[in-house]
């Protein structure tokens, strides 16, 4: 049977979590959010879509920055209530310019910049 | 300045995405909820501990299973809103006793079971 983005389980508002992760490296580089039209974009473009809450609209990551995501692999939780986009990012993902959003980390009790914003 | 859960952005809830990794081989094991008590009590007995939504109640992961993670770091991202946890994974992370909940992948248009259950 052929995939359908609608047997995923969606929350109220219609959203899952997405967690992109860089195919070759296995860096996590951001979480944000799809929708099924997201879902069903990234599939037939090859290029990662999310939602943006912030802008209610579809959001092809890198479109205005270029730095997008190829889509390599995309993968289901067990609850299909989760995905993991395994991805060839261009340039970094976060739009702070680091590599990835993940750049904080909590050491010593303390929050810790552990990457620099690129180039 | 200490790290404070509550400087978090949390959702309606009161909770944030959580995404474990394993920290030696970098693989997504699983996406959870964390409450500030959960982020609290992860960072102080270093086992994670999430938000069990279905149980409503706190849930140190592996406590009935012997499945526990332990946790390495804890990273923020830069909105504030999503977590990452690396952690030593002890066992299957997921109830169906594979590695990863991610085990189903979209291939040729079709989802693919690309994990077995552990022994």
């Amino acid at each position: 049977m052929p995939f359908d983005p609608e047997t995923l389980r969606f929350d109220a508002n219609g959203l899952m979590p997405a967690i992109a992760q860089d195919a070759a490296s296995g860096e996590v580089l951001m979480m944000a959010w799809m929708s099924a039209d997201a879902i069903r974009r990234t599939l037939e473009t090859g290029r990662v879509t999310y939602w943006s809450r912030s802008r209610a609209t579809l959001w092809v990551k890198g479109e205005s920055s270029g730095h997008v995501q190829e889509l390599v692999e995309m993968r289901i939780d067990c609850d299909r209530d989760c995905l993991l986009v395994l991805v060839n990012q261009h340039g970094p993902a976060c739009h702070t310019n680091r590599r990835s959003c993940f750049f904080t980390a909590l050491r010593g009790g303390r929050e810790v910049e552990i990457m620099a914003p690129e180039g």
